[in-house]
């Protein structure tokens, strides 16, 4: 899976990852309200986001390698909001866009063998297989250690999968646990990381990366810069750019010299584009898709220079 | 919600929550071919799998306060999944049983905002609330720290629902990040029950125990009878009782002297007691309901004598 995503990384010449995150709020009014004009239901919000999604994703899956859909968003309208779900992923698999689940998925060995089969794998029905919500890549907690990740280790193997493993969540409370020190000498998430390349090892493809990488917060640049040390195999997903307050140059420490090595999720700012301080007053609310576009390429630009920059 | 746990587990006398955990392969036989006759599929399968646990909760409602919806193993049977899922919860509810969603979930401050509204609280359509998937209590993971609990906290208060942060789980890989010793003298599992200690600080309910639990392994008893000294307000759900190997003697330390304190968990004990070598003989296939009636009353007969032997 890490081949094919680095391959789509260089060929769109962007480490960005759309994030679709899709709160009703950040959806203009006149799309809320065609799809509410009969009812306003689960069902009906869960239209007014599948329109949104799809929208954003034609007027920019030419410009990058994959988006992210974060379940919680979904979960939260429900059995309809699971339908979008579904059919935002697969229109954007349609697009040739790479999917990210971030599901933050974790549990004991056998659950955690039922959740890998629900995104990555396959579902048995006695003789039959079927596929529940297929994912090409999903993030996982580790908290439950080896055992809650091996299953999903064993699909990445199987199908040609990929998981990001949280190491160091964006979050501002995210050190209460995560930089706790131990007696080794080595925080917790460096353990987790440590664990990280030891899960990753049998999933190397011939980039060099491997298909387990881990989710690194851009809201921590010094962490960043040093996990990249310490896990050379691991693709990093970086999450916290933009309205979370990561600036270009906190990214950067993510990057190896070749500029690949990370990629960077924005949710917020290319989804509420059209209505930013930058782009508003460019485009109407009508014209979202094409405000979203302006700010991947904005994003994208300011990435280059920064990778040039830094001599990159 | 703690209170009308508690209420509950008095009144039936059973601190004991089935786990709903519903694999294909503990369906019994007879079932499986009345709803693969036609077809075999997701929305087959679901159907099973809601017959299967309606006939279960009918046949032991009225024994135990609680039961546990493992999410993976719906999830894992796509959208049809989440309806049985939805339908099971719905119908326990009405069976008046406390319903208990073990979903894991876990994100940073916004995202765990969406989840809390699709489990423990209401999802916001403009100016109508609905409801998703809508639980009495939830597990949650801790790893993100105080921002990724907050959202879960404030909907325990608003909506009188409940949680169990997990602590220590009962995998065999539990150790592996959450037995790390920190500089300060405690295990990570410590300082996580500490901080579990100041999130249910302003839940706690008239018996004394806060809606903030945590989910303790009974894999191992003698963490188990510490945390239950380190979180003296949070009641622990205790998994890994029966087929992952916990015993009774193993459990009792998660009680106070009341005999309160504690609830376990048991899944494939229950659901599967019909095939089991104590009651294969007993009952047929077909009496799979009264199996796991028997079973239930068997576990709460020995947890009686334990806890009677141990003075509680």
């Amino acid at each position: 899976m890490i081949d094919r995503l680095i391959a789509k990384i260089i060929e769109r010449e962007a480490p960005i990852v759309a994030g679709l995150d899709p709160r009703l709020e950040y959806i203009p009014k006149f799309l809320l309200d065609k799809h509410f004009r009969k009812e306003t239901n689960l069902d009906t919000a869960a239209n007014a986001i599948l329109d949104f999604n799809i929208k954003i994703i034609e007027s920019i899956h030419d410009l990058i390698p994959a988006v992210k859909l974060q379940i919680a968003y979904y979960e939260m309208y429900g059995l309809p909001g699971l339908r979008a779900f579904m059919e935002t992923a697969s229109y954007a698999k349609s697009k040739g866009l790479i999917v990210i689940g971030d599901v933050k998925r974790n549990d004991i060995g056998s659950t955690a063998e039922a959740y890998s089969a629900a995104y990555l794998g396959y579902t048995s029905l006695g003789e039959q297989l079927d596929q529940a919500f297929p994912m090409d890549i999903i993030t996982v907690n580790p908290y439950l250690g080896t055992d809650g990740i091996r299953p999903f280790l064993e699909d990445c193997k199987k199908h040609k999968r990929g998981i990001f493993i949280l190491v160091k969540t964006s979050n501002p409370s995210s050190g209460e646990f995560q930089d706790l020190m131990t007696v080794e000498g080595m925080k917790v998430y460096e353990k987790v990381a440590q664990m990280v390349n030891q899960w990753g090892q049998n999933l190397i493809g011939n980039c060099g990366y491997s298909s387990v990488g881990a989710v690194v917060g851009a809201t921590y640049p010094q962490q960043l810069a040093e996990l990249r040390q310490l896990m050379p195999r691991a693709y990093l997903l970086v999450p916290g750019f933009g309205a979370q307050g990561g600036q270009i140059k906190d990214i950067l420490g993510g990057f190896d010299r070749k500029g690949l090595g990370a990629i960077i999720n924005a949710s917020r700012s290319i989804m509420c584009a059209y209505r930013s301080q930058v782009w508003k007053d460019k485009f109407s609310s009508e014209e979202f898709g094409l405000a979203s576009r302006a700010e991947v390429i904005n994003m994208k630009d300011k990435i280059h220079q920064g990778l040039m920059g830094s001599g990159a």
